[in-house]
């Protein structure tokens, strides 16, 4: 049984939108990358005049076990201290939502210590971290359900307030070894080919933490590609969170931007749970963390930007924003060939 | 004799802005090509706080006497038509510039007819239209000398208003002719490297260009790498402009936004007047054309985006600037890791 309800968007509007696109003063295709991009975003709405309302990206934060094994090269109490940071406005994805007018919400899906005294972090938290998989299953299959269920409530919030655009984030030292795992059981993908260096490990602390990963996978070997299994067993309560947000924010039809390793690692749990939230997908980046160039092929996503970012925290679809507001732009306010009087190509 | 001084950026803040961008929230090179970005723009404007000053794009227009033999998809009449869609609003650099703040100035370096009914055209006709070098040279060396300098003081001018960035953008019927002929003689890539569907030739439209050029390149035997005579034989006005509005802005240590193909010729032969202008350079995007990548490999130019574009007009610079502005903003606004208190991974 699957409760979550999203639509294939309807392709009645296809050819019309195309026809638009086509008849701007451009050669055809010359947009490249933002011709498709827009094509989608119209399917979304379900318009050809798209547009863009309150885009917002949250930054879910939780602590993970598996950091206690010796997989990231930071130490575990980051997590706190870079929550700290955001609610203080000093960190990279403070930076870029600033700057390109994206709204900014620090949820606590999980992170070790209180945030009591900081108005502006939102508190979701479903315990101090998980548990360290490489031993026991991350989380329980309630607190799993409860995690979905708050990141959806989250997304319901927003789209009540107006926003049609969600971005997610997360921060969460450890948190690539439970992308790369989910990946792993989710997709054919051996473990090798989804593990990587996260915040920065040199070539012996990537085999430590592949080595790590292998020992905690087989250590459960009844746990195949059920995708709620999976995330409840090596998961985070981050990417529980993001998925149910991504989840229900493609069930309001919202435009759903994705951030790098390991919310493409949420999304794709979506995927497997309702497989048309992928429609709703602006891919902003492809990151350096070597799963997620292979990640997004499986998913069939085409990135906006390959700048070698690995930061997670949104930072990704904040700096990407930019190029799916320049799409929508472009669709709503060029010229066509008949208004402004330039000879159309099809006409030589 | 050369009389562009553009000087080589002092490298002794080298280290301390490096030193700068280590200590900030994020591990280690996590920031990808942003780090290495505003590293050049630091060093262009020598500071660690680099600013951004009314970014600024020129669309350089010019008609080409090759047009007429059948090299491009659309009639040469588009150049002019063109011309006066962006003095409407209606083109696509005009809507990436009102979205990203740039300002934009429309040039007419050389276009047939007039436009002395548009006040927001600039006229800086050389004549109307080159002559088409598969007979003749493009222009005469007086030409060629009075287009590098309506560029120049074009850069005097923005420099003097306070602008220290200058995208170049272009607009020409035939100019993937002039920039392929250009790159072939001032590297040594053999012309069918360089030559490219334009705005959108089929099989037998790229044959036919080809093997117009070729024969064309043949016709100036005694025409070899020197950058003034190649531009003058195979070049555009919108082309010499470009190129000496570039060095111009180098002598004045602004930093230069690069579009795509045509652009990125005009550039060679600027860095083959003075190749210090390189430095201070950013290379928005890697466009669609097939001579473009191999270009900015001889070039060393790492592209900001890669999203098929092939529409010039400097829409790449427009569009690439909100990530430029991004490298600027990290840099100044995110907190170092002292003073968030945030764990440096060095001290574990």
């Amino acid at each position: 049984m699957n409760r979550w309800n999203v639509i294939a968007p309807d392709l009645g509007l296809a050819a019309a939108i195309t026809q638009k696109i086509d008849t701007k003063t451009k050669p055809l295709g010359a947009l490249g990358q933002l011709e498709t991009l827009v094509h989608r975003i119209a399917l979304v709405q379900q318009t050809l005049t798209p547009a863009l309302h309150r885009p917002h990206v949250v930054v879910f934060a939780a602590d993970h076990g598996i950091a206690q094994s010796g997989v990231s090269q930071y130490p575990p109490e980051v997590t706190h201290q870079m929550v700290r940071n955001f609610a203080q406005g000093g960190a990279a994805i403070n930076v870029f939502c600033r700057q390109n007018g994206l709204d900014l919400t620090i949820v606590d899906a999980g992170v070790r210590g209180s945030f009591a005294d900081l108005a502006s972090v939102r508190n979701e938290k479903i315990a101090e971290g998980t548990q360290n998989f490489a031993h026991f299953p991350a989380m329980t299959t309630a607190q799993c359900t409860e995690a979905l269920e708050r990141g959806a409530r989250l997304a319901d919030e927003l789209h009540a307030s107006g926003c049609n655009v969600l971005g997610v984030g997360e921060m969460g030292i450890g948190n690539t070894s439970s992308a790369a795992v989910l990946m792993h059981r989710l997709t054919d993908q051996p473990l090798a080919a989804c593990v990587g260096r996260g915040t920065g490990l040199d070539e012996a602390g990537l085999t430590r933490k592949l080595a790590i990963l292998t020992n905690a996978v087989d250590a459960y070997p009844t746990v195949g590609s059920n995708p709620l299994t999976a995330l409840a067993t090596f998961g985070g309560f981050e990417i529980a969170q993001m998925c149910g947000a991504l989840l229900r924010a493609a069930e309001h039809r919202m435009l759903l931007l994705i951030d790098g390793f390991i919310a493409t690692a949420a999304l794709l749990v979506a995927a497997r749970l309702a497989p048309n939230v992928l429609a709703y997908c602006v891919f902003c980046h492809e990151s350096g963390e070597q799963g997620h160039r292979v990640l997004l092929a499986e998913l069939g996503g085409e990135p906006l930007l390959r700048l070698g970012l690995r930061l997670g925290e949104g930072t990704g679809c904040a700096l990407a924003y930019p190029l799916v507001q320049a799409a929508v732009n472009f669709l709503n306010e060029m010229a066509s060939f008949a208004s402004a009087g330039v000879s159309d190509d099809s006409a030589t």
